[in-house]
């Protein structure tokens, strides 16, 4: 794994010289997980001319995980009780080795520590990376993706589990904490974000925290959860119907939603527009519609963190490419009768591989239970 | 409770006004829940001088929240799909209104949303709030302590449930989600912070993430657990052993460190140094030869966030006053052999009042298995 991680730093040490910084800061914990292999609580990433270095903060702040830094990369402790600020500590050293210039990530940097940098080096010119290492994270290699196909194959079966089970008089609760408590079971690191679990009236609400509600005969039942598997997140969302039977305005419900998250997977092409994307799902549920309450987003780009480049939004930029995981996962909430939401995690694929692949793979039929 | 909210909505102002800015904005969740009694995600509560408004992001961002805000703020929720930063719309109302200061939290903000306040509002002057916030929150009122007591009770029964059930041969992992299950089951709005399950050599390491390592007999096993109830976040911490009977390293490290945070624990009296209440638990363990690998802190202020000023540290300057809550935590990890930490939460009271007044009640006797 090395060498990838080698590989990664030597893209974004080629991005920074080309912009005009010999030195670049990574403080973004996925950022320098990316690059490092690991990010130890608080630490950072310095890439300076001579050398790549993960500054971390005092032995008894590192919260020891299991993710062990790449042996490549030298790896400096700061001294002492309490270890002070990795960030200040690593543009001194950046200032010392004779850097003129520091590009920090100002959209992750306070403007108290960035101007800590500032005085402990004032001659260092602190430039502004940007989300250079965002946007190398958004194609994926296939180790990445074999992570997120585990994750979704953990959610897959956490779910499927749960539905064996005696839903009606459960709370949002505890349906939520059993499928964490899965996930962990099958060897997730942990859940991907807070599991949602919505029922009755907040079935469909995007974002729905569990609440106390019971699950109830005839009650829509919408559940999101996703795992982390080696640091990849993933994500699954699925709406059920409590009972023998749906309603009909709930089958019809169904089916729409259904539709458009159909048709935002069938978009998911290499070099398609994102828009364009978010428009094929986006414009079933306008066609019928429903204008009013959806959310900004259809889907988003999937990896080390739950939200991360591309979106797939109305006022999106940019083209997808082969091997970007995304999730599409429209959904329409009616205030007072509940909704649906349908949300899977697949993988862009050139139509020669057989198109998008799909990670998270249980039924999308509208099950009864 | 909306009169405790203007109460401190006036004191912040008062603060504002005596540096000199009209104007302020405050963005970091903690600090927006207190000042307006909830903050949905992304929102900001802007104080100027002719009123209080919550700014909210787009309705679509909004991630509905069992907390309302205050009756008396205005609340405006940005318009449209997404709707953008609702600290940069806040600055271009404050600037609207004829304010010439506004201060910010320059240890939230991110130097690129700072810059884009400044792009919106080019004759704004951004001065810096600083921890204002934070200070005003170091001192509770009864009810937040009444919130705090609860909380701790809460921890204290999902821990006391745990040591009645059969430990050896179960996983830290699965321990720990048991714990974080029984917080919810009576009544937490969830664990105040990743519950942490140390065995065998992990035990009394600080900040441990649970791993697949099962509970053997002979272990040291230590717990270090929290509620959250109505966003109050307290902390317990104990050390057990498995077995019948503990051998004489573990006794006389856990004697040790039982005296150590029981020194803490004492020295706790409105008027006291932080930096000696830190002292008088560091120096039973440093007299005991335990110099190396102690912790930053032997101890922090807790409230709406877990790790709240005070700090009890060797280089922590001021004092504690009555009615601050704060843990207790000394701890000794002994690399391959594993370690004790004993973590109480406790309110600064006066000794006519009868002393710190102790949340977690848990025993601390070293309890065999």
């Amino acid at each position: 794994m090395s060498e990838v991680y080698a590989a990664r730093r030597t893209r974004l040490r080629e991005y920074c010289n080309a912009g005009g910084s010999a030195a670049a800061l990574v403080s973004r914990p996925a950022n320098v997980r990316y690059l490092a292999g690991a990010a130890p609580h608080g630490a950072v990433l310095l890439l300076s001319k001579t050398e790549d270095l993960l500054v971390c903060a005092g032995p008894t702040a590192d919260r020891p995980t299991q993710e062990r830094p790449d042996e490549a990369l030298r790896v400096k402790t700061l001294p002492g009780v309490g270890g002070g600020d990795p960030a200040v500590a690593a543009a001194g050293l950046a200032a010392g080795q004779g850097a003129d210039s520091l590009a920090v990530e100002e959209h992750h940097l306070t403007v108290a520590r960035h101007r800590a940098l500032g005085s402990v080096a004032p001659r260092l010119r602190l430039a502004n990376l940007g989300g250079a290492v965002e946007q190398l994270r958004v194609v994926k290699d296939e180790e990445e993706i074999s992570c997120l196909r585990i994750g979704a194959e953990i959610a897959d079966q956490a779910l499927g589990e749960l539905l064996e089970s005696i839903l009606v008089g459960r709370t949002e609760r505890h349906l939520a904490l059993e499928l964490e408590r899965r996930l962990v079971d099958h060897g997730a690191d942990g859940p991907a974000f807070p599991t949602s679990v919505a029922t009755g009236p907040n079935a469909g609400r995007p974002g729905h925290r569990p609440t106390d509600r019971r699950v109830e005969e005839g009650d829509f039942l919408s559940v999101c959860l996703g795992a982390t598997y080696r640091g990849y997140r993933c994500e699954i969302g699925r709406t059920f119907v409590i009972g023998t039977a749906p309603a009909d305005w709930q089958i019809e419900l169904y089916d729409l939603v259904f539709a458009a998250q159909r048709a935002g997977r069938e978009s998911l092409v290499p070099g398609a527009a994102c828009r364009d994307v978010d428009r094929a799902a986006r414009q079933v549920l306008d066609s019928a519609g429903y204008t009013e309450g959806l959310t900004a987003l259809t889907g988003h780009g999937v990896g080390l963190e739950i939200d991360e480049d591309p979106q797939l939004s109305p006022a999106a930029m940019g083209k997808l490419d082969a091997c970007v995981p995304v999730t599409v996962e429209p959904g329409v909430h009616l205030p007072g009768r509940g909704g649906v939401r349908i949300d899977d995690t697949l993988v862009v694929r050139p139509e020669a591989d057989g198109g998008p692949e799909l990670l998270t793979i249980t039924t999308k039929e509208l099950l009864a239970l």
